[in-house]
């Protein structure tokens, strides 16, 4: 932490800053300037009472100089990365590419039996569906099978658990009220997944810090991408680990597709902010079932190692967001495809070298190039 | 609700069209252009499969005619306008300007009791305070009196109701967990704030149709104005009317405020669209303490009948958010200000003329000016 | 500037960051907190070869901590502000309420005659019109009546100046193309305008700053507040100053109204960052008749000194934009509005407190205070 | 376009728009709902007064129900596309994947040189440079060795043409002055770029219909994606085909890269909206060097048969933004690996299926998965 004096700040005001931070226990270092005098703060200032120093005559302001999250990062610096890798289920993530599919919602058990079915035969890895869900209207006249009651609730969570066992496909079910976790964990589900509009739901996060279970954090749709990090990290104090990170869209200028996918964002953790698993949701990046296929794989392209995808045995009778889910042929296709791609950014990971190892090299001829092209 | 066919969309799939809306019970009606047919689908299209119309042969799209939301809007024309009333303690809002004030966070009995003192000398109405507190930070090391137990929650509100009570001012604090209403209501608090963070969270929202009290719901920083006005009338379905709207910024492109304010929406919401009373938070919607005032009374002369405004004791030892809360002196300076604001606003209301009544006698000028101006 | 090493960066790495800046002529000094060591550099940093330093071994990242605008800011501290006032023809900016008011754009010499007699009867300043327009469609038919050719557009341009010397309005016009700037001053406009699509044009900008008329420069819907200012500079690094800002609405997540009024940069503006005047054009802020009557008034309430308004004698005859036109009468409330609200913002401003004043006081007390709360 | 009536309007008031249109030599057509009544206007309506329609007694708004670009779209329905080709030089754009690379600026005669051979010997197509630079700064101290004069401009621009034709590289230089067309025509430039804060100049667009030569446009950071191709459009109208659309970010939530790319809409603009190609500009997508090999190759994958990038011979004395140059070996990899992706993508290709071949079955098998599913 720096704090940055005003220009024009008398020397008993710079100096009562830096009292006040011995007093709290800071050790200080500092830089005269021509114009400003900047104050800097060492150790871990998570705990500096920030509002009082602001308000101190003569400060200007306080700049952060190190990262906020730490947990989610998972490294210092890129020499000593380390990437996460945890079940779910009996499927291993961050390992391979995974396939997590099925419909927006459970609708009856033998719809998600089929979808399970259709699923396994497609080459996916997980089984999704949701129980409780989140809609925009409340007119929609559609909520899940498990909106009622806990009964209700219970039953739809046991149907797709039982269709996830017969095709031996672990589920993931979109959690929405904190005091259910239990419910999920009892009837056999074996990842929770936080939907978009509760990504910065303080009650909920905390706690799914308690649960064993993996969990899917949906990134909000206006958080920048190191903010975002903050809110998984509030899941990570206990030390939990076992998070997906997942990319569903941000706001932008378009009308065209439903959301942005802000597929920088995913390349910028997976090669250098974080060691959790990135997934990329194209169905709801997109909202449109025609540009899913394309977006799932530009996706991996970027550095995610799972995919979300929506898919419904026959979409035109799906109860909700029909019109982004795939087709079971289209389902299969994008799995074979996104395979496809996967084995290739091995080939194109080995070809992608940070810049540091040109460095010294170039550094070393600076002065020669300067002179060749300027003379 | 109109659909609208492909261009080339064959005689018999518009027939297949016209014959599902039928068989579903709708009434239809069609446009034969040039190139394209719409069919038009006349009553209450909220129970419509819009999934199954929108994949069949040659759908191109579906195009909502009519807004969604319907009680939060309280009316059909202009002319018709119902505008909603509703006391908050033995405070009424939507008639004279309300100012609701007080500290980020409740930190201690005596804290609390010393805001509610500046808020009531300053002519504030009602009192404000967070006991269980949002932060974007797991390690900001205060989430509130009230974050640890449902121990510390009740004796948290309990203070700020005593405080409320001693001063007579109504008092208002966020909630974040549903489950927690009833300790809400048990301990007196008089009405409930939904946070920025929770806008859209369905398990709250639903939760609060049923308590009695009112509720501020701000409104999400990534929200439609009128989708906003959707996830609010998710809260009226069961006739409930006491509902504050609330600005409190919007993601933009400035580094300098933490939020942009977008009181455009606070215009289109008090002069067109909405009868509910529209409050404004410029506290969070600037971020800087500085910028509080004006912005407070410009969201007044935008249509604004409420100010939320964090103020503190002494803001140099506020343990949240203490650079966005005003001094007492400045409060006191503020409320004085947005009394003059409020005054005139009925002065330029009564200036302000929707353009529909000038239109009868301009539209009869159309030729006579056309033939002036263009000869 | 201060040059943030990385975490582990070597002695012999901070040592070629501080030689380098030393050969570039820098004075450094440095920080060397328990993890991270930082260097400051000293003095005018707008020549330093960033790139090189940036990618020194070692190097995390470089952080500016002063701001990049000096001319437009017209101040260092609060306390020596000094703000701009200039003359546009025989009306002076910066000290009372200006109105520029008139049509999108000249349609005819006795369109644009009327306009400017509706223009003065509403007790408006300066008269405004388009002579060459922007549209974003190039099918719309209608590009204005100088869009053709230079003598077109000689000829709209002295119908407009006739006009304003009739009813002694000077006359504000958009220019595009930076060719014709000297067309301009031949003709005798008073003042030119750079609409948003060409926020950026630095070639215009350019030409600009070599013109001794004034130059209403808008915001760009992307800018962030302060790089905007970064652009108006490029105007201003000849000396020019007799520049007005202009706020007509960023991108925002809402469809209702066309773009969304960012008023917190206009107080930010004026109360804070620049001494230039600063304009509200809520007719393209809101892109609707209906709401720019409160958008104008929550202008000037949060800084602006000068309105833009779109209006037209007959706005339903219009040939662009009419949809955001005032008729004849509005236009004259929002005047009459407008000076009730300007004269009350001198009331409220002398209630405005900057913070600082009360700091000292209150650093006393933090002690006390503190025991008090928190025992 | 459809009119929709007000609820409530009068038979008089529907009965004088029928009247107005046909008057206007339009044909209509009628859909009377139970509270709403619709009137269809049929044929070309791009000549239709908007203005004076929606101010008619009435009238509640104008719904737009077909695209309003027609040649950039250079399609009616997916079977009958047509994807543009033409040459940049001896090279095809729109068969082959096309690499274009370069430095941010041509710096001498000797770096441009050094930077074509760095070019082909990294396998790319055609060689970019600036010659006159965009710069957000007035005080960057470099906007590029032809700012200063039309004789510093041909310089600068023979050197790149030099330098181009040395190795066998068409070039690609942007321009920002319409009225130095012919110069860049002259001097021998193959194909001229118009930069981010140029994307809606009017007066360099209308200038550009009438160039022979490509042009490569890249998208404004606030514009949507369907408006974007509106201003593509406007290059269009005299029957020029040979453009390049280019993504290079748009405005979003993120701090961590200067831009967020939209690959989503580069994925709607090649699987759906347009037969013009598509580039993607990673360089400034991202702003980080280390971030470009990823999402170009992501950017590939989305669809776009052009790659822009940012390679300089010595990143480390780039005079304008040498940070999100590569070095000469990230070039060549980067080059390699999207020659793989590019091959990969006709696999994939041939993997998507656009839903419409489904529909029939599934549309079949309705009644009977309604009747599985739910019995």
């Amino acid at each position: 932490m720096i704090v940055k004096m005003r220009k024009g700040a008398r020397p008993e005001d710079i100096q009562a800053v830096e009292d006040k931070l011995h007093e709290l226990g800071y050790q200080t270092g500092k830089l005269v300037g021509t114009e400003i005098v900047l104050i800097g703060v060492y150790g871990d200032v998570s705990q500096l009472p920030v509002g009082e120093i602001q308000e101190m005559a003569g400060v200007d302001e306080l700049i952060r100089i190190s990262r906020a999250y730490k947990r989610a990062a998972q490294k210092g610096d890129p020499t000593d990365r380390r990437y996460v890798h945890f079940p779910v289920g009996n499927v291993m993530i961050g390992e391979d590419l995974v396939v997590i599919a099925g419909p927006c919602s459970v609708e009856s058990e033998r719809q998600i039996m089929e979808a399970a079915r259709m699923v396994k035969e497609a080459g996916g890895h997980i089984l999704r569906g949701g129980v409780h869900k989140y809609r925009s209207s409340p007119y929609s006249g559609w909520e899940g099978v498990g909106a009622d009651s806990e009964e209700s609730l219970r039953r739809g969570l046991e149907w797709i658990v039982k269709a996830g066992r017969e095709y031996d496909l672990p589920v993931a079910v979109e959690i929405l009220d904190h005091t259910k976790i239990h419910l999920y964990e009892d009837v056999g589900v074996d990842c929770l997944q936080i939907g978009e509009p509760n990504s910065r739901n303080t009650v909920l996060l905390n706690a799914l810090r308690e649960t064993p279970l993996p969990v899917i954090h949906k990134r909000a749709n206006s958080l920048d991408c190191e903010a975002y990090l903050l809110w998984t990290e509030r899941m990570m104090t206990t030390g939990k680990e076992n998070i997906i990170l997942c990319e569903r869209g941000i706001l932008g200028p378009n009308k065209y597709t439903r959301n942005t996918m802000d597929l920088g964002t995913v390349a910028a953790f997976y090669y250098q902010l974080t060691g959790l698993p990135v997934a990329v949701d194209a169905s709801h990046g997109t909202g449109r079932r025609d540009l899913v296929h394309p977006m799932t794989l530009a996706g991996i392209m970027a550095g995610a190692s799972v995919i979300l995808v929506e898919a419904h045995p026959n979409p035109l009778i799906a109860k909700s967001d029909g019109y982004q889910a795939l087709f079971p042929e289209q389902l299969k296709n994008l799995v074979e495809a996104a395979h496809i791609v996967w084995d290739v950014r091995r080939k194109t990971d080995a070809l992608y070298q940070p810049s540091v190892v040109f460095e010294p090299q170039y550094e070393k001829r600076v002065e020669a190039d300067r002179k060749r092209f300027f003379g």
